[in-house]
């Protein structure tokens, strides 16, 4: 996050509107795929420049344009000239730390998604997805490449469902709805920390304990801070009254809409759960030490007066009238006997073990 | 919620709309129900495909078809087809773990619900229960059977009361009330729970009474994650202008959103008073620690001072005028009773014991 | 609240709008009190059925109906008809928790409330107050006899103030405005408890006080429970639209209403408060552990290296050059006082004491 | 506060709008003072009955009545026939635990507040204000007379400003804006006070420190049930559509909401500074008592193996070759002193002091 | 905080609408920077008095005059004649603790904001910053001067971007934006703070933790209460219908306004990993104390028996057999070595150490 925000704070001072990529660099050069379909034909290549679009005569062949990687900002520029962007837009897209948000530019929709990952027992990663819907062509940039799109890709060619047949305002759902569904993967791996931890804690309570609970708690807020703006960003794709959107298709979208509530439902849960958690962890933090206590008051309670009439009877008067009894020494060890169990019972009975 | 989670995980990338059910499968075989009833007939028998549904010429006939487990996705997809149900909702009734809600298909209105049932001294136990009201007909899809529905049957059976005569609507609305119904039993069972809990508080602090509160504040949790989107749900059952539910009907519907109310409120209030009982169980904790300070320091502050002079007095010095007196030893014994006696006063007057 | 809920389960299954008793029953036989006054005329006895109400063709003559007691649902079946009452309110009437609201049916308005007590130092008792508020007929259901009502009879006997002349609304005003006064007295009684515990806690710190918060917040939240969802009922009803309420008269119910939100108010003020009473509790007992702890560190580190010194010179060894000195005992006395004066000393730094 | 829920509950049972003071009694006598005046005319005079207000001829003249002491129902009760004011408004009037509110009665604006005051290091007072604005009048209500409005006064009389020229509500306005600006002198009292608090909490940890939070907290608890509703008071002066406050003057209404919003602004961050003393009180308590538990683990884990040394050789053993070595004793010395050091430096390595 | 306060305070009974500065006073005297500029012509000069203005007879010229310093109310008054302000815009101009806020005027919309700085690791400074916008002209009023508004005159001056052609409402823009840009360095140092705890407290548990925490907090709390009306008035501003703001440049306030929600979801997210940070310090104390405890349990458990039984053998009796055995003192030694090492293991399998 820290370099996020460093980032952003550099561009203080400059026009709004200068394309400047804020985040990390992950590959060496900008890659852009070409898909173009209609009902009938299906094309996948990576190009290397706009030149190599279509020439779009086909009214009803759909444009999809994927960039991964942000740096070349110049390439963005030509972009955003060929379809007509607004220069904010590309300042959004080259700023990989926007909310997830929707804005209708009329003509095109841009909408902002933060698509995360848990990989084996990692930290939470995430990167930004962003998604520009017009009349025939989708755009989406990532800033890295990664096999998210391959399973739409392949519907695409393979023309599994109605995907082929639906317009560009199905396939933008198809992409948001593959980024909402792996939201669920990273809630089923938070899932499994928390019943580890949960797990770990009726046994032993080692002092990592609350590192780990506030790095579940963090990687909780990381995802809160994504999921309400994505909520908001959704419902008002659903409710957009813009052409790009057939009804038909709007239905589709409430469907996502209902998983990312449900998402924000657990999400919700888990942090009462952790905190629950915390709970469990303080008081057993608490109960160790009222134990540990007893340990030790059952032990000096039972030999300090022990010890206190062994001394006693260690003094050098002359004038100790029992020192010469010829039971005295084994009636004070029966009188210390006395005194230990009497303690024992005492405690027992106080329930302290 | 574990195997929940997963197995929509494992759902990411397939295409909306597909039918795969998530979620446990109870029986090995779904079974169909089938009810008819007019307000002067009524059939019922099980049926093993939709070919045994009546051929429908009586307009009044209201027919409630009810299915019990939901691994047969064909006969699903069969039940779709027949009465021209939209993919999304034939997709929400075999995932099992959607938010309680409403929608407005037009020709139908989609419902789902979640069961609550805790038998015994059990754990709460639920299932998705998902209702279809078309013009004429309720369809309900449970996940495995249960006596669930029986009350309802007998009642439409011997026409007590309003039921037979009064639409698919009210048949509806007693399906919901039953489950809303069954709520109140659930916080019942939490009540006890909590007032043993709180009995036991009131006597002995066990260690396990953490744990006994987390659990509690657990399955509070969980109801309450379906009791918000449940409110929601009647709310907009009885709002709906829908032509499916008759004015008449509109103000039964209010009547179980009151339920709703109800039991939303009292989660809410027990929540506050688990965290009453936390707070309890844990300066019941501190104040046992306190207790065992206490003697502990008694112990020590009365012994300490008695065993130094016992000691002082062992020391071996040749010349010690002490030692050699005639009631040195019995004016140790007196000075030291003295001490321990002031210490006691001292005690007793800072309220120690 | 466990009878509430036990037998509110019980009905599980049921139709809705069937009449059972749900709640304690307080009394042997219903008593039904029959007040007919208009400007001039006043009336009032106790019948035995409905067949004792007078015909009605005085338009003006206002007729109100109290009836104490529950359990007679043939009565209430029989005042159903005659007024025309929808099953449901019937059913709300003899449903004993709840929630106050205010239910307009055209003809009649259905208001529920919950009156309080708090007598003497008792706990919190409640009832269920119900009136339905017609053209020129107030009803009122108790769940048993009480003086609640003594004062508007009186009022209305002595026709003091606007009472007799200002319509039926005004008596359901003057019976509200009644039901509302009374937790202006409970929240005192609170107060009066929570002050005495706060004086309490300013001197000793019993273990039972955690109870008495513990009971106080219960009672708050018993309290709240009722508040909040009467606040709704009384600004619907102050806001209606009905008939039923003239516009003179509304005025009095938003004055009802600004009670209500005063005693919010002060419910809320109490909860920061006693929550404020919950941190200098257990910060008393934080201190107390505190106290404990110094004493016996000081008592501690003061006697144990003179005990050290004391068993030093208690050993045997044969060769130890100081047992033989002269002054060796006392020079070991000298020195063991000049520890202890420097023990106190630092602790009389460190502010210990 | 408890003097006021008490004289409140004794109205229980009475009829609204009957005239009975609620609240502490400040004065022997009401006091009325009349001002008058217009752009250029002014005359003030105490009066001591409404025989005294002039007729009224001079259209343009606004008359200012401001009543000192409440107890004096029958005078309350003619200025409510001379100004024609309802029945409730009088009640609120003598009722001085009103919430904060303003109430619009077409002829007239009804306008209650609460002005605090805290002088010196004493605790919060409070006064309730109450005015009326009418077409050419404000008459204006006090428990008991004060500076508050002196400075008005002066400003009337020596013509500063727009005041004379500038209608009722411009003077109503004045007395509301000198009641909100009283409450920063409030503040900045809280201010020096938590500051005050905070500086000790850094040298010292006293354990009254807790009732000092406690009694601020009490304190902010008071002035923020004041400040919500006056807020929503100022608003609904601000948004009226009376007419007796022109558009010109609403600015200046305007103004004062601002003022109450950055004053809830600094209530509500006292309340969370307030929460972080808290802490650090708490943690300093904990910290505290680690350390006395550190000194007393140190004394006693150094002391415990040098006694037991000691003891062992002051056994009176036959056979016990040591006690008869040459260097025996001052080996024992030595040893002792390596265990102490060893002991020292264990401590130190784990940064015990 | 607290000179704004008190400076407030002193403001009390004073007309609304006096012109006093509140606030400090941080140059001897204002400065006025004067820049005048259309789309072709830039000029920029210090001007001593508003006689220096241009006459303006180019309509398309756009005016920006800056004022650092707020002393010098006479000049403040004579710039409020100039542009016709109205007086309660001066007032807030110079009371220097306003919340950021947005009004429309009609022909001039005045906004107020907060620009905070941190520089080096030292604390948060604020200034307030007021901005008038009007048709052609912008004034900018700052507590004192700065490098903040070099780089906007540093792009006028070069002509960069589109400022120079987009009018008063673009100009007006930049400003706005540049000040919310320093937000996020703030967030920045924030950041690398609360980082530099959560390092330290993995390997240390200072007493001062608690402090910075506590000052971390403080710091949010101030920043929170900017930005919250912040948040506000830049929404206003977006979604103004005044003529003043263009159509096109409307959406760059829009751009802001997503800056400023990201940054209040940061400082949100700080907040809660901050109270995170306070429940690691707190758990790290106990487990310290913990520690300590244990330490001490186990020297006091292993060394009381021990030091009893050499106690026992110390004592004098005539008549005590085991002294006189030949092993006697090594079988003592023996069974003291016996249960040390019982102690021990005993210890090791509770995990005490």
């Amino acid at each position: 996050m820290r370099s996020r925000l460093q980032k952003r704070s550099k561009k203080a001072g400059l026009l709004p509107g200068s394309l400047i990529h804020i985040g990390e660099t992950y590959t060496d050069k900008s890659r852009i795929n070409l898909i173009h379909y209609n009902a009938d034909d299906f094309g996948a290549k990576e190009v290397s420049s706009l030149a190599d679009l279509p020439a779009g005569k086909d009214p009803q062949e759909i444009i999809w344009l994927n960039i991964d990687g942000l740096q070349d900002t110049k390439l963005l520029e030509e972009i955003g000239n060929h379809f007509a962007l607004h220069p904010l837009v590309l300042e959004d897209v080259l700023n990989t730390d926007q909310r997830p948000k929707m804005e209708d530019y009329g003509d095109y929709l841009y909408i902002v998604l933060r698509n995360f990952n848990s990989q084996g027992s990692g930290d939470l990663i995430s990167e930004q997805v962003s998604i520009i819907l017009g009349k025939n062509f989708v755009l989406s940039f990532r800033e890295k490449e990664s096999s998210l799109f391959a399973t739409i890709e392949e519907r695409l060619r393979s023309s599994k469902g109605r995907i082929r047949k639906s317009g560009a305002d199905y396939l933008a759902h198809a992409i948001i709805d593959n980024i909402v569904d792996n939201y669920f993967s990273v809630l089923e791996n938070l899932e499994e920390k928390m019943e580890a931890l949960e797990d770990a804690l009726v046994n032993r309570i080692p002092p990592s304990t609350i590192k780990e609970i506030h790095n579940l708690k963090r990687e909780l807020i990381v995802l809160r801070k994504s999921l309400w703006p994505l909520r908001e960003a959704i419902s008002s794709l659903e409710r957009s009254d813009s052409s790009l959107i057939s009804e038909d298709n709007s239905i589709y979208f409430k469907d996502i809409f209902d998983h990312v509530i449900a998402i924000i439902d657990s999400v919700e849960t888990f942090r009462d759960m952790l905190s629950g958690l915390l709970d469990i962890y303080l008081s057993s933090v608490s109960n160790r030490l009222n134990e540990v206590m007893k340990v030790l008051a059952i032990i000096a309670t039972i030999f300090m007066p022990l010890t206190f009439l062994a001394g006693l009877y260690g003094m050098n008067f002359k004038f100790m009238p029992e020192l010469s009894w010829r039971w005295g020494y084994f009636g004070v060890l029966g009188i210390m006997l006395v005194i230990a169990l009497f303690m024992i019972y005492y405690f027992k009975k106080k329930k302290w073990f």
